[in-house]
C-alpha cells in the first residue's frame, strides 16, 4: 500500500544499505531542509532492509530502522530506494512496490537490462514512477540526459567510458607500459576491482549499461542479451604502445548506434575495446572516470563526464531521483514512462559497419602486401592506412586499418588472411571508433 | 487565454524566426511523429511572430503562419516559444503568456538574467512554467542538469566556458599565435563574432549566463548586476605563449562558487580570463564549443560538453523544453519553480579568496627581489610559485603566482608594487582557477 503523500511527508525505505546505502541515510539526514525546500515534501526514512541487523554500520545509521523484513517494510513507504543489487531478492521487492503505487529508484543495473520491460509494465500497471539515474555512470545525469533532456533531439550514437574498473586499468596499461594481468593485481589492491573481476574486464557490467542507454536513447527495448561483448583481457601492453604512436588509445566503450543494413533503419548496441583517436573527447578520460558521448542530429557532439562509481557519488544519483520523486508526490506530474514507440530493430555486428584495424606477423618478401591487400579487395574491404614494421628475421608485422566495412565481410577477410600462405598470424583484430 | 491541452493537441506559438527560430519550425515539422510518441501530445505551430511578414524566409517556414501581431498571437497558444532575444517586447510578451497560464520556452539570456524574478513570478501567479535550457550553452543540456538532475546534492562550484566566440578567438591566439585584434577579425570573418563585438569580448553575454547559473546550482537570486565582469581585450599573444610555457592555458571563464567570508557561508560569482591548468577537463575545451564544469559535495567534479549556440544545436535545446512542456499540459506536472529559499548573500571581488598570477618587469640587481617578496608577505599574501626571466638591459621579468588570499589584499600587494622603487610596471594580474 502506498499513500499519495498529501500530508508533505513522503516515506523512503532504503533496501540495501552498503557502500551507496549507507552514504544514502547520511545525505537524508544531513540536508533534509534543502531536500524539503527543493522538493516541497519532508523526507522521512522510515526502515532499512538489510540481510542481518547485526552487523557494524557506519555511525550516522540509525540502528533503530534496520530490519530484516525488506518485504514488509516495501508496504509502507512512498519511494522505496533499491541498493541492493543483483536479480533477487530485488525484482520481487521493486516489482511489488511498483504495483502498489510506490515510487522506485534503484542502481540496479543488471536488474533493468535483464527485466527492464516487466520493471516499466509493473510501474504502468501501479501508475507509479522509476527512477534509475544511478545505475548507468554513477553520478553522471546521462539518465536524465537521454530520458528528458535530449527529448527534442534524434540521436544517432551513443558512445561512452562506462566501467571505472577497465578504465582504470587499461589508463595504467597506457600511461605506466603494464600488462594486463599487472595493472589488474594493482586495481585490485586498492579496491578499484573485485576479487572476481569477471563482470568488468569482460565487459558485463558495460553490456548492462550499454542495454540501458539505448534503449533510452533509441526510444527502443534492448536487453543484455541482445549486446555482443568483448572484454579486455587481450589488450596487450604493446597494443597499447603501438596505438599511442599511431595516435591513438585503446578504451572499452559501450557503443550505440543508429545504423542502415540493407535500407532498413536499426541500431546496433555492443561493448568492445577500440581505438579512439587522441583528440577524441573520450581519449582524456582517465583512472576510474566515466563519461557518455551523445552523437544527436541537431545538438552535435555532447559530453557528459563524472565519476562513475563510488558511495558519495552514486548516493548523489540516487538523492536527485528521491528528490523529483518526493517533488512528484506532492506537486503531481511522475517520471517519464517507458518509451519504446520507435522498435528499431536490433542489427547484429555481421550486418554493422565499422572500422577495425588488423595486425598480422608476414613473411618478409616482395609480393606479400600485394596478397593482403589483394584479400581485401576481393572481400570488398578497402583498406585506409598500412603501416609496415621489419624485423631481422625475415618477418614483417603490419597494421592495417579498414575503412568502414560490415563485420561480417571483415570476418572473411580475416579468415581468408590466416588462411595464405605469406601470413604467418593474424595478431589481432580491434575496432576503431570516433574517427 | 490558454487552455490545458485536454484534446492532446498542444498549440505552439513562435517568436522570432531568426536562424534558431527557422530550425525550431523545420523540426517541428519534420519530427513531428516523434514529439508526439514522447510527449503524448501533437504539436501544433498555431503561428509565427515576425518584424516583418515580407521579408523572405528558409523554404520550409510556412508563410500562412507569419504574423507581426505577436501581442494576439500569444493569446491563442498553450506554449510560447520566445526567440526574440533582448528585453523589449520580449519580457511584455513572456509576462503576458506566464501571467494567463501558457507555458513560456525561451532562449533569451539577457531577459532572464536581468529580470528573472518577475518572470518567475508571473509564472507563478499564472501558474504556468518557465523553461530556458537554450538560454545557457546552446545544446549541453546543463540548465536541466542544475535544475533536476543535481537537485540531490550540494553544489560548490561552477565554472563554465559559456562563450564560443571569446573561446574561438583566445584558442586561435594559442594555437596559431595571433593577436587579440587579428583573431577577432578572423572571427568575425568567418561569422563566429558581431560586427559589435562588446557582448562578446567584453563578457556581457557570459555574465548573463553566469547570473542564471548561479542562480540555478545555488538556490539564490542573482542578477547580471550582481557579476563583476572582465572582457579578454588585454590578453595578448605574449600572456597566451607564457600560461603554454608554465603548463597553464588561458580561458574566458564564468565562475561561480560558494564562499566563506568572516565566517558567513555566501556565493561569489564572476567572469573573468583565468590561467587553467593545461590537465583540467576545461582546458582541452576548443574552438567555439562550451563546457560547464560543475563541482558538487557528493558527485565530485562533472563536466556538461558540447555546441554552446548555432541555430540547430540551440532549437535542439528549446525542443526538449517543448516536448517537456507539452508531456506536463497532457499528463499534468510543471517545470521546477524558481528555487531561492538558500538566500545566500553575495560576496564581492574584495572578500573573496582567489588565487592570482602577477607579472612585474623590475630593476634587474641585488634585492630587488626580496623587497617585492616583502610586500607580499606584510600583505598577507603568500607565494606559491616566482619564474624570473633577464634580459640584456638590465630589467628582468617575474611573474609571481600567488597562493589563496581575499582579493582586497592582492589588491593592496599590486598598489603597493607598483609604488616600488625597483618595480619599473606592474603588466598583468590575471586569476588562476581550477587548481
Amino acid at each position: 500500500m502506498s499513500t499519495s503523500a498529501t500530508d508533505g511527508v513522503v516515506r523512503v525505505a532504503l533496501l540495501g544499505c552498503g557502500t551507496v546505502g549507507s552514504q544514502v541515510v547520511r545525505l537524508l539526514r544531513e540536508h533534509g531542509d534543502d531536500w524539503t525546500a527543493r522538493s516541497g515534501a519532508k523526507l522521512e526514512l522510515v526502515g532499512i532492509a538489510v540481510r542481518d541487523t547485526a552487523t557494524e554500520r557506519d555511525p550516522w545509521v540509525p540502528r533503530e530502522l534496520l530490519t530484516e523484513d525488506a518485504e514488509e517494510l516495501v508496504t509502507r513507504a512512498d519511494v522505496v530506494v533499491e541498493l541492493i543489487g543483483g536479480i533477487e531478492p530485488a525484482r520481487t521487492l521493486v516489482l511489488r512496490a511498483l504495483t502498489s503505487g510506490a515510487t522506485v529508484v534503484t542502481g540496479n543495473k543488471a536488474l533493468l537490462a535483464a527485466h527492464g520491460p516487466e520493471l516499466h509494465a509493473a510501474a504502468e500497471a501501479g501508475d507509479a514512477d522509476l527512477y534509475y539515474e544511478a545505475a548507468v555512470a554513477g553520478a553522471i545525469p546521462v539518465v536524465y540526459g537521454l530520458r528528458e533532456s535530449l527529448a527534442g533531439d534524434k540521436i544517432t550514437a551513443v558512445l561512452g567510458i562506462v566501467n571505472g574498473t577497465t578504465n582504470y586499468i587499461l589508463d595504467e596499461m597506457a600511461t605506466r607500459g603494464l600488462s594486463f594481468e599487472t595493472a589488474l593485481a594493482q586495481a585490485q589492491e586498492l579496491g578499484y576491482a573485485e576479487a572476481d573481476p569477471t563482470a568488468d574486464v569482460d565487459g558485463h557490467d558495460a553490456a548492462a549499461k550499454a542495454a540501458i542507454l539505448a534503449s533510452l536513447a533509441f526510444h527502443t527495448r534492448v536487453s543484455i542479451e541482445d549486446v555482443p561483448v568483448t572484454g579486455i583481457r587481450s589488450i596487450t601492453a604493446e597494443d597499447m604502445a603501438e596505438a599511442r604512436d599511431s595516435g591513438h588509445v585503446i578504451k572499452l566503450l559501450a557503443v550505440a548506434r543508429r545504423t542502415v543494413t540493407d535500407g532498413t533503419e536499426g541500431i546496433s548496441v555492443r561493448v568492445h575495446p577500440a581505438l579512439l583517436p587522441a583528440a577524441h573527447p573520450l581519449a582524456a578520460v582517465h583512472g576510474a572516470f566515466n563519461a557518455v558521448v551523445v552523437e544527436a542530429e541537431s545538438a552535435g557532439r555532447l559530453m557528459f563526464y563524472g565519476q562513475g562509481a563510488g558511495g558519495a557519488p552514486t548516493a548523489s544519483a540516487v538523492l536527485s531521483d528521491v528528490v523529483a520523486a518526493a517533488s512528484h508526490k506532492v506537486h503531481g506530474g511522475h517520471a517519464p514512462r517507458e518509451s519504446t514507440y520507435a522498435e528499431l530493430p536490433l542489427h547484429g555486428p555481421a550486418t554493422t559497419a565499422a572500422r577495425s584495424q588488423i595486425k598480422l606477423r608476414l613473411a618478409d618478401r616482395p609480393g606479400t602486401l600485394a596478397a593482403v591487400a589483394g584479400v581485401f579487395g576481393e572481400e570488398g574491404v578497402s583498406i585506409d592506412s598500412v603501416r609496415q614494421q621489419r624485423a631481422d628475421d625475415g618477418v614483417a608485422s603490419i597494421t592495417i586499418v579498414s575503412d568502414v566495412a560490415t563485420e561480417a565481410a571483415l570476418d572473411r577477410t580475416v579468415a581468408r588472411l590466416a588462411e595464405e600462405p605469406s601470413v604467418h598470424e593474424v595478431i589481432s583484430v580491434t575496432r576503431v571508433e570516433g574517427a
